[in-house]
């Protein structure tokens, strides 16, 4: 066994190598997806990963370009006014993109994370992927084509001058096919012949020769003078620096995008830390992750990158590579410019057509319709809309599909709190216990009304109370008493206190008693707080057995 | 006792009676308040009424010209592109708001009247009201100046040719002091000399003596040519019928201020409906509203009028005056047909300043600063946001301030929902109720860890529930069982089901079992289309108790 004064140091050191491996083509690729010069993928992966490792509370996160950003920024640039230099659009966004979680993070704004539901976010990230997959695939065959939605890619290649170019195809499919075939076998092939886990390391390579293969027949037979596109020429490391430009009227037309992108980075970057976190057993700080990702992405822009994000299939590589603290990603960093510096020559003669094939592998590997099958069977509504979101990203874009997930989950939120669902209760013989009569054997008190309704009191439902009420009294005119069971109501608001008062009066103008029981602490210091001892007669009690079995209650005063 | 083969219809027909003597002078005040012709106001007291009666649920229900949506009109006129005409503009907001009302009672979208929680609409109705007053003010005074929100009032009023006219400012004043006085003293003067009923009935008959000697004054001192300004000439009935232009732009224009107006009168009549209705022990059907609401509007738009609405005044007069039917708005209308042709020539003569008092002081006896301070005791965050919505309708306008309102409440429901409270629960000596160690003398059982989430498992708090399980298992290291009491969860979304899991994954990975105990019969159908069995290894327990003491579960496979 090998012994080191820093054991973790030498563990980050070694997953620092391995990231890299996967980290330098997805750099480039990724600044193509993006309509970006490939130089903005690579830079985006030096001093952003310093920046986070300096605030960050992920000891694994890998941070960089990814698909979904570099996706929306190329929607960006799309939109952006005519004439701007896209890579200065990039640095703009992620200095906004910084900027902005900076600010979020300084607001304590990290439950604006809880915006992008489950459901919304799958059916984004679904849709996003499979965008990702059309905007490659005339690269893939050679098209001058582009676009990053379903009928701009059409469009764009229906007016193409040239709808596919046989030798650049060949790169693309035989770059396709590889990729594919060692994703899903390498791991078993190499197994054959030596222990499981060297195996797993050795595989993670298997990209990188699929590359390295690719560049020595694109050189050799000097693919790029027979049509086929080809990286070009890296700058060489600092020359070709660029930094955001000053230009307000850009800064200001770029704000949507940004803030639409710093949401996207920030949860698809705390799903990431939080489900690997929960793993390793390391407990995850949305405020310092946003932080962190702020840091990132001012470093990016100032570093001449791109908008980056922590990517789930390096965090995870990251992770089994054994990253144990945040110096993993510094390390990264280090190799990274190292690799610059190495491969700069070499990468020049790469033909873009395998790039795009890294990312179709990439993107189309994690696509995962298993929630949607889940979201069928358990919630309908849910699945809506997550086949929506799924639906406009492809065929619309970012922006609007995500304000549809946004908007549609507090929809179905509001219409799950409008209409409750009530259960008149009665006791469970020889419990304590009391349940819905519909659903359980259950023994009732003559002339005693007892209703759980199954939510808090709020403005949206709030208006119906007395109703929901007056239906049950209806069943049960002898009614001289009811009793609401409070324990499902978790809050009251002003437009309920004013309907629990309208229900109080209401009965005691039919000469009926309101009774409550099992109130929890918050919601009764609420009531007391709003004097309600003033016009509430009834009593309290503390458990529905209680009021009941008619025992004094607990708290008659106050 | 009088004898009568109709005792309904007698009864209906005193009431129209009553409150025709208050509708004449409102129906005229609110056609100035919203810059229309007087007529407006008067014809939108016709057909609306008939129309209402046909498809409408309340009997008592005072439909007519009423304050806040004669506001908004007012708004929406200043608004329009130059050079409509403001009638023109009110028949085509009325004709959308009845077309938009049935609409949503075709697609049963009454649940929407729920998005104007108790603070806003009374936010937004205190604010409406010192809108009104205000700008009521310099027709008062007799200045040139108009405007409906106070930055405007303020700037018409600095560039006003003449700032006050002393004999306008005399009639108004004098007006103001004499409705004001009459409204606070007349029932008690008058019951000196007569039954308590009789001396209610005849002080509603006050305000027209003020009208009417208001109106034999300025007859008789030639008020007109002294340069105060009079209600002038009213056109014979029919004369001057109007009917909406079809002018697509204008329609589309003004589509946006209809939207709010129709909600606007929706909910505000909803509430008069709904708190008469529970005073009288009618049922109201919210569509039913919707479709009379609807049927009233688009009278009013044929029927030349302006947008109509139920006034909570006179269907509380109705009310009070012994309607019983929707007959007594059916005779209203003929009351009204009758005191037009009548009418017309003295209305000439009065003067805008004594209608002005009639509406400031309408808008300000209606004032209640009650809510405010119960607010600021029971929830201070709905306090800030009626005090915001207040201000907003008196500085800028209606359409932001509902706005405002709107998201905040939407807003605030979120943040509740974002943050639950969490219970470490124990049981009650001598009972089977379990509550909060931190409030109440418990007994716990050792290793075992019971928890209660007061909230449902839902996308905005579902990222935390590992976390915060994790928090207090932090405090118990020795726990082998997790027991959540699910009572506070009324549902289950598709995020707070994948939250779930986790926690459940995350327990199983620490070899800690997770149990559920009182379950909901909805949440538990839910659990089991979703097929939770799969993962799900706890168990479930009917109560709480039987969880602890380890009983057998009740539904121990599905």
């Amino acid at each position: 066994m090998l012994v080191s004064p820093f054991p973790t140091l030498r563990d980050d050191l070694i997953a620092a190598f391995i990231v890299s491996v996967l980290l330098i083509p997805q750099s480039l690729a990724y600044a193509l997806l993006a309509g970006l010069p490939p130089q903005a993928g690579l830079y985006a992966s030096l001093l952003p990963l310093l920046a986070y490792a300096a605030l960050g509370s992920s000891p694994v996160m890998g941070i960089g370009p990814v698909a979904i950003v570099a996706l929306m920024v190329s929607q960006a640039i799309a939109d952006a006014p005519a004439g701007a230099n896209p890579h200065a659009v990039a640095l703009v966004l992620a200095a906004e993109v910084g900027l902005l979680l900076a600010l979020a993070a300084w607001w304590r704004l990290d439950a604006l994370a809880a915006l992008l539901s489950v459901p919304v976010l799958h059916g984004f990230e679904t849709g996003a992927a499979l965008s990702i997959a059309l905007s490659q695939l005339p690269v893939l065959l050679g098209a001058a084509a582009q676009g990053s939605n379903l009928p701009r890619v059409l469009a764009s290649w229906a007016d193409a001058p040239t709808p596919w170019w046989p030798l650049t195809a060949l790169y693309g499919a035989a770059a396709l096919a590889a990729l594919w075939l060692l994703r899903r076998h390498a791991v078993r092939w190499l197994s054959r012949h030596m222990p499981a886990a060297r195996a797993t390391l050795l595989a993670r390579f298997a990209p990188l020769m699929v590359l390295a293969i690719a560049m020595a027949v694109a050189a050799a037979s000097g693919a790029g003078a027979r049509g086929v596109a080809l990286v070009g020429e890296l700058p060489a490391l600092g020359e070709s620096w660029a930094t955001p430009p000053l230009d307000a009227r850009l800064w200001w037309h770029l704000l949507p995008s940004a803030a639409l992108i710093a949401l996207v980075t920030f949860v698809s970057s705390l799903v990431v830390a939080e489900s690997l976190g929960r793993r390793q057993g390391t407990r995850i700080v949305p405020r310092r992750e946003l932080a962190g990702l702020a840091a990132a992405n001012v470093a990016a822009s100032l570093g001449s990158g791109m908008p980056v994000a922590g990517s789930f299939t390096r965090s995870v590589v990251n992770l089994d590579a054994g990253a144990r603290s945040r110096m993993a990603g510094v390390f990264t960093a280090f190799v990274m410019a190292l690799a610059i510096v190495l491969l700069a020559r070499p990468l020049a003669v790469l033909p873009n057509a395998v790039l795009a094939a890294t990312i179709i592998v990439a993107v189309l590997s994690v696509l995962d319709w298993r929630p949607f099958r889940e979201a069928w069977r358990y919630a309908r509504p849910e699945w809506v809309l997550m086949a929506a979101v799924c639906a406009l990203t492809v065929l619309h874009g970012v922006a609007w599909a995500l304000a549809l997930g946004v908007v549609g989950s507090i929809a179905l939120l509001l219409q799950r709190t409008a209409r409750p669902h009530v259960a008149l209760i009665g006791r469970v013989p020889g419990t304590e216990h009391f349940r819905n009569v519909d659903r359980h054997e259950v023994e009732l008190v003559p002339e005693v009304l007892a209703l759980r309704i199954d939510e808090s009191l709020l403005f949206t439902n709030a208006r119906q109370l007395s109703d929901v009420v007056l239906q049950h009294l209806a069943q049960f005119p002898g009614t001289r008493r009811v009793v609401l069971q409070m324990s499902p109501v978790n809050h009251i608001d002003f437009s309920g206190l004013a309907a629990l008062r309208a229900l109080h009066d209401m009965l005691a103008g039919r000469g009926i008693r309101l009774d409550l029981s099992e109130v929890k602490g918050p919601v009764l210091d609420g009531l007391r707080m709003g004097g309600w001892r003033g016009w509430f007669a009834g009593d309290l009690y503390l458990s529905h057995h209680q009021a009941m079995r008619g025992e004094s209650p607990v708290t008659p005063v106050v």
